[in-house]
C-alpha cells in the first residue's frame, strides 16, 4: 500500500469554526464536465443605466428617488426580508414545532455612483469609503440589533440580480445559526487552548504561507484548510480585532487594500467578473442581556469569507448538490492546489493589463 | 401592535434534525424578480441515445461496455470521489489542521434502459425495481462500510450531467457531517421525551394535515414544519423502520407508490421535468466498531429527503447565496403555503393528461 498523500488521496478536514467535515477528492478533478454551462460574466456595463434601480438620482420600484451620491449610499431594502416591528411571539410544541418571530432590517449598499464598475476596479481609496460605511452600519444597527450581517452577492449565476456594485447589510435580534456556531468554536478553542483560534490560526498560516493568497502589514488572505467552495478565501487581520469598529485608520486602509487584491486575483483567474459571496464576521452584540458585553468577546477575531461559486472556468460552476446537500460537502482540487492558482494571478487587473 | 401572524410575520423556525435555524419572510414572496432566469426542462429526450454513457450497450468513458440491462444497472462511477484503498493516516495539528484519510466508493444506478423516462413517467413495479436495487445496495455496503449514501441529483440546473434516469449510491468509512448531526439529534430526542423524533413528528403531521403533501397506507410526504428550500419534502415511514433493508414487501411497494405520487406533483407543479436532490437517510452501520450495533438504533427511523432548486417557474430558482451563506437560511412562502400549492395538484401526470 502506498502512502497517504494529501493531493492523491481522499480524505476529510475538519472546519473547526462551524463543527463540520468537508470531503476532499483531489483525484476527481480529471473528470470531464458534460454538465450545465453558465454564461461568463464579461460582458462591459454602461457607466450609467436609467433602469437601474441603484443608479444615483433614479427612481426606485418603491417610487423612492436616489440622491445624486458621490459616496457609498445606504438605504432600507424595498423588498427586507426581515422587519423592526415584528410582534412578538414563541412556540416549542413537543421540540419540533420550534417557532420564533424575529426583528430586523435589511439595507442595500451602493459601493459607487458607477454603474460599471466592482470592487477590484474601484481604486483604494474608494474601497476604504465603502469599509467606513460598513463601520457607521455597525455602529448605527448595534444600537438595536444583537447582529449585524455585512455581505454582497456578487455575479447574476450567484443570484445578484443587478450588476451596479452594491451590498446588503441585514440585522437581527437573534444571532443567526452560522455566527452562532463561530461564537461557540471560538469560545470554546480559547477556554481549551487558551489561544484566539482565528489568530493563532494567521499565525501558523503566515509561518507556512502553503495557502497564503495575499497579505499586507495588517491583512492575510488564505484558502482555509477546510475551504468547502473551490477557490473560498478567509480575510483575517494580524492582531486582534473583535469588531470591524476596532479597527485603526491604518486597519482599515490596509484593509482596502487586501480587498483590492485579493479581488484582482479573483478576476484575473478566469479573466471575468468572478462572482462570490463575501461577508463578515464580527463579534455579536448583547442588547437583550442588557448592554454591550465587550469584556465577553475575548474570544472573536473579526473575519471575512468569500465563497466564489466557480470551478473550473468562467462557466463552469461547482454544484453543491446531491452528497452535499444530503451528507456532507464535496471538493475535487485540495485548498493548498486553489491557493497556488490564485496567488500566481498579477496583481494588475486584466482590463487594465490589455489597455 | 398587531398579534403575530406566520403567514405575514417574520420568524425562525428550528430543524431538529440539523440543529440549525431557517429565517421565514413570508412577506417576502411578492418581490419581482429581476435576476438570472434558467432554461426549463421541458424537452423530451429519446428513449436511446447513442452518446449516452448510462444507455444499454453503450461505451461508457471509461471504455467499458454498459450490459443491455432491463432492470436498474448499477456500476462504480468511472470518477469516484471515494476509493476502497485509501492508506490510512490522520493529523490534528492545533485542533486547526485536522485531517483523516476516508475509505468509500461510489456507485451509480440507471433507474431503467429508457432515456426519456425520469422517476414520475416509471410505473409504480419500475420504481419498486429502484427500491429493490437500493435495498441490496445497502445489504452488500453495509459489509464494508459504516454509512451508505442512496440519492440523486436530477436537472441540469441541479448540476445532473445526464438526463438519463440515475441516482447514486456512496459509501463511506465514517458517518459523514448531515447523517452524524442525524444521528446525534434522534439519540437525544429517545433520550429527552422517550420517543423516537421522527415516528413522533410523523404522527402529529398525519393529525394536522397541514403541511401534508401525499400519503397511502405506510408513507407520509409533509413539507417539513422546518423546510430549508421553497418546495423542500420529508418522506417518513407511518411505523417505526429503522433501515431501508427492514422494509416489508408491502411497505416497499407503497414506497414505489408514494415516490411516484410525489414526484407527479412536483412536475405538475411548474409543468417541467422538475429538479431536485433526493436522497435517503437510513441507520449508520458501525463496522469498525466491530459488528452491527441493531441494538443502538432505536433512536433511528428512516427517512426521505426531497431538495429542490425551483422558487416561482421552471426558470427561477431560489439562490442560497449572501445571508444563507454567512448568516442563516433564509424562505420566502411558508412550508404551509408550499404543501398547500403541491397538495393540489393532480395525481395525474401533465404529459399524460394532454393525452
Ligand atoms: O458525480 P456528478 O453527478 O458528476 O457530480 C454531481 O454530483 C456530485 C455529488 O452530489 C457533486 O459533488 C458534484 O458537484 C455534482 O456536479
Ligand atoms: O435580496 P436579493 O439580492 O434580491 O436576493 C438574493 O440575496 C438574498 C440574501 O442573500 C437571498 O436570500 C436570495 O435568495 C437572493 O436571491
Amino acid at each position: 500500500m502506498s502512502e497517504f498523500n494529501a493531493k492523491d488521496h481522499p480524505h476529510r478536514r475538519y472546519n473547526p469554526l462551524t463543527g463540520d467535515w468537508v470531503l476532499v477528492s483531489p483525484h476527481r478533478a480529471k473528470r470531464p464536465w458534460q454538465g450545465q454551462i453558465e454564461t461568463a460574466a464579461t460582458e462591459q456595463n454602461p457607466s450609467y443605466d436609467h433602469s437601474c434601480f441603484l443608479c444615483p438620482t433614479n427612481t426606485r420600484i418603491s417610487g423612492d428617488l436616489n440622491p445624486d451620491y458621490k459616496k457609498p449610499y445606504v438605504f432600507t431594502n424595498d423588498f427586507a426580508a426581515l422587519t423592526a416591528d415584528t410582534p412578538f411571539y414563541q412556540r416549542s410544541d413537543d421540540d419540533l414545532f420550534v417557532l420564533k418571530a424575529e426583528r430586523g432590517t435589511s439595507r442595500v449598499i451602493c459601493y459607487s455612483p458607477d454603474h460599471s464598475l466592482t470592487m477590484p476596479e474601484l481604486c483604494v481609496a474608494e474601497i476604504q469609503n465603502i469599509v467606513e460605511e460598513w463601520i457607521r452600519q455597525y455602529q448605527d444597527l448595534s444600537k438595536t440589533y444583537n447582529w449585524v450581517q455585512v455581505f454582497e452577492n456578487k455575479g447574476a449565476i450567484n443570484g445578484c440580480s443587478n450588476p451596479h456594485p452594491h451590498g446588503q447589510i441585514w440585522a437581527n435580534s437573534t444571532v443567526p445559526t452560522l455566527p452562532a456556531k463561530a461564537d461557540a468554536a471560538q469560545r470554546e478553542y480559547l477556554a481549551k487552548h487558551g489561544k484566539n483560534l482565528l489568530l493563532n490560526y494567521a499565525a501558523l498560516e503566515q509561518q507556512s504561507g502553503e495557502r497564503t493568497v495575499v497579505e499586507n502589514d495588517h491583512w492575510l488572505v488564505v484558502v482555509p484548510f477546510w475551504a468547502s467552495w473551490p477557490f473560498e478565501t478567509l480575510v483575517l487581520p494580524k492582531a486582534h480585532v473583535r469588531r470591524m469598529e476596532d479597527l485603526t485608520e491604518e486597519q482599515q486602509a490596509a484593509l482596502a487594500d487586501i480587498l483590492q487584491q485579493i479581488t484582482i486575483r479573483y478576476d484575473n483567474l478566469f479573466q471575468c467578473s468572478f462572482p462570490y459571496s463575501m461577508g463578515w464576521h464580527s463579534a455579536p452584540y448583547r442588547n437583550d442581556a442588557g448592554g454591550d458585553t465587550a469584556e465577553n468577546i475575548e474570544h472573536w477575531q473579526l473575519h471575512g469569507h468569500f465563497y466564489p461559486p466557480l470551478l473550473r472556468s468562467a462557466t463552469i460552476k461547482k454544484f453543491m448538490v446531491g452528497y452535499e446537500m444530503l451528507a456532507e460537502t464535496q471538493r475535487d482540487m485540495t485548498p493548498e492546489q486553489a491557493a497556488e492558482r490564485l496567488k500566481e494571478q498579477s496583481p494588475v487587473h486584466y482590463k487594465q493589463q490589455s489597455k
